[in-house]
């Protein structure tokens, strides 16, 4: 029986905010990506999303962004690389105290908005991401788009590299995720975007947005939970999911 | 050959701000309490200092505060304790990874500002700090004031407690650091002080504003650096301490 | 015709956080307390809001809290009462250029959160606040809570005072505000906080919990928008007081 | 006799840091550019510099910047021309309510960093600034980059231009400053900078790093004073201008 593992983005609010409903996505996913407290999240959200986590058996990462709370991490700010490397080992250090703080521990790393977007194809700060992972802590995985430039530097530095799909996505033909200023780049109908992450896994590729299929290993599929329709989306493809024979499971010890 | 240890707050800057003499300090310290980014300090600066440390041979800790840039960590927040708890773990865990990252490691805690006043004398504050540092690493020692809660607080939890006096501040009869409001709170003359310091270690005891001696172990004298006045009189300490047969050396390890 | 005003504190997200339906409040409400910044708010946010209120024809005012976006201004701040009125003024003159930017125009000033409820009862930081606004512009009005320090501070400072009352909080006999953490603080029975909202107006005086009369003028209730119910229960209030004959118009300039 | 006026950046501590000497340049400038709280300074140095500088008779400007403490406004942060209109809005209006809370006033406008570096060459978002300025208060001036596009977005706007050169900084062809990361971009030797002043001021033209002249009014001149050096610079500056005959005056009302 093949397995798939489902993350989401949570831990999302900071001080009296929130955003999205953590509680509902723990029970839909098998891997939480929680902020660090750098583009949300803070140490009482961080302690109790981990705590929460644990309880429900669900992995947890540590998701790591820009600081920048204002921007939600969105905007790319202007780091060198050597920067990023300081702001990804502050964040995960952070977070592993935290999880261990609540009984958890974090077995893997996520880059979050603008960050994922410039190691998506930036090679130089893929690597400086990976590098600070394994400066840290070299057991952690990397949770990488898939097809990205993560993928081959988590590689080079050592590190398991998880590869990730979308599945509310568009891809380019260069097998980039297409700017969600682009029409057409959110998929918002659960048909289509369950269909669409059944697909890939089906032919073992990413599907582009003209129709190309890019091979690539499939470890997970990205979901989300900020509106009370994406927590429906994210159910209906964790039951299709299982429905098409697939074992949901964490790609790292969740335990 | 007796040894002591001293200590000082180093890494105080916060991105374009700097405050003290970081580089001459780690010339006179064998222990140095690096801010961790909530009262003070940010990653650059975290990294910068934690490097220098190392290839000066001087230990480190997690100089943990309140979340509070513009009062710089001296004013009380209405923090319980629990939510201290957090504070605390976040803050060392940060520490610990940027020191990784840097090719150091961080060896012990040390409470700063409003948080160091607190845990003195309220018992459920100092628990919940050495709680907090037991949860995300046991192995690590808490620098407190001598004959403090925290000492206590320290020895309940199973961790190492060091027990450190000041050499420029006055103390209550109750063995408490009197407050930096109160006129004689602060000695600035540099004889004094170092006669001072001096004095305590060979009696073994605190000596109070009013005289009285109060016997204490002491593992550790921290001193300033803030000012160029500070700058020379720890200098002058280190010198006169070895003057009298005091090997300077960290009580951890410093490499 | 008597007429009442309804006030609401709106703008109140920060970022890509949102708290409360302002669109649905501004069309109950004829003053809106728009956050600085300080507590929450930003300068999107507030102009946005301030361009809004104006369209509706709703009056606005500064609403000014501590510098705390992690406790969202609800926290009591270890400020001098000296400190208070710079905090003060710059929140009401970003403010009061934000509103000109967007073509409206501040007409008032209420504190929010844990500034509120020290300036409810502390004479000097009541006299802080006041002495702000006349020094920044002394022909704005403080909306001041019923009976509190607040009144008598606005009034020897020559600023018009504005009495509120809370048609869902419940008073003590010395006429403050119940401690929110007290049972039975918060009215959530949207039909007993409209029946006292009635009664309190039809005796021209605070109805305390034990059922004492204290009279006072009332020229604004304050209501809340953070939840879907908080908004029936404004909206409710506002049609129980047309029913009763009363006109809904802003106690200072809308337009 | 002609008049020159001398303009620098004060209040740029934040919190417990300071930098430069606001005392000693106080006493060689004419008009303080004042930083806002978005990229350095608070309302405490906000209210202490304009109550200073009131005193000893200096013109005072709202030095807006990008909201960025931890890079000091000096990274180019990815704004709208229409984001950037209310985050000068804001700054412009916490100055102007400080000021007036400290006995002066706001007369003028200053581009702080990053921002001023893009308003410098970028037409619409030397507009978006002008138009800021208009909305909040027209009766200001903008303290503009002499050549800059600055110049012409405020006379479009009908704002009074202020031409202003560096006496330290180094112009390409274009009239723009050259980058701090050029060699030679910065003159840090106080004689050729007064000497290079006193030609420009004579010719009534900007001189280029390659000889060229590019006429220009020139009604003010920025000088530093974060570094002793800086204040010896600036004060000998001062002390050649007045033996060249100038009369030193802000160009607008300090008073």
């Amino acid at each position: 029986m093949p397995s798939i593992d489902l993350n989401a983005d949570l831990g999302e609010g900071f001080g009296p905010w929130r955003m999205g409903d953590d509680d509902a996505m723990l029970d839909i996913v098998t891997s939480a990506n929680v902020a660090c407290g750098f583009h949300a999240g803070d140490q009482e959200i961080m302690a109790r999303t981990f705590a929460l986590a644990k309880a429900k058996g669900v992995a947890v990462g540590a998701h790591v962004g820009f600081p920048d709370l204002y921007g939600f991490g969105r905007r790319p700010l202007p780091f060198s690389a050597a920067e990023i490397e300081r702001i990804v080992a502050y964040q995960l250090g952070a977070a592993q105290a935290l999880a261990r703080y609540s009984g958890h521990r974090v077995s893997y790393v996520k880059c979050h908005g603008a960050l994922a977007n410039i190691a998506e194809s930036d090679r130089d700060v893929a690597c400086a991401v990976a590098r600070a992972i394994c400066a840290v802590d070299p057991t952690l995985a990397l949770l990488a788009i898939a097809l990205s430039e993560q993928v081959g530097a988590a590689q080079s530095a050592g590190l398991r590299a998880v590869h990730e799909i979308y599945a509310d996505r568009a891809y380019t033909d260069a097998g980039r995720l297409a700017s969600r200023r682009e029409q057409g780049a959110v998929i918002e109908d659960a048909t289509a975007a369950t269909a669409r992450a059944l697909a890939m896994l089906a032919e073992g590729a990413l599907v582009t947005a003209s129709g190309q299929r890019l091979p690539t290993q499939i470890d997970s599929i990205c979901v989300h939970g900020d509106t009370q329709r994406a927590v429906q989306m994210a159910r209906r493809l964790r039951d299709a999911l299982q429905g098409a024979g697939f074992a949901l499971a964490a790609f790292a010890a969740a335990r």
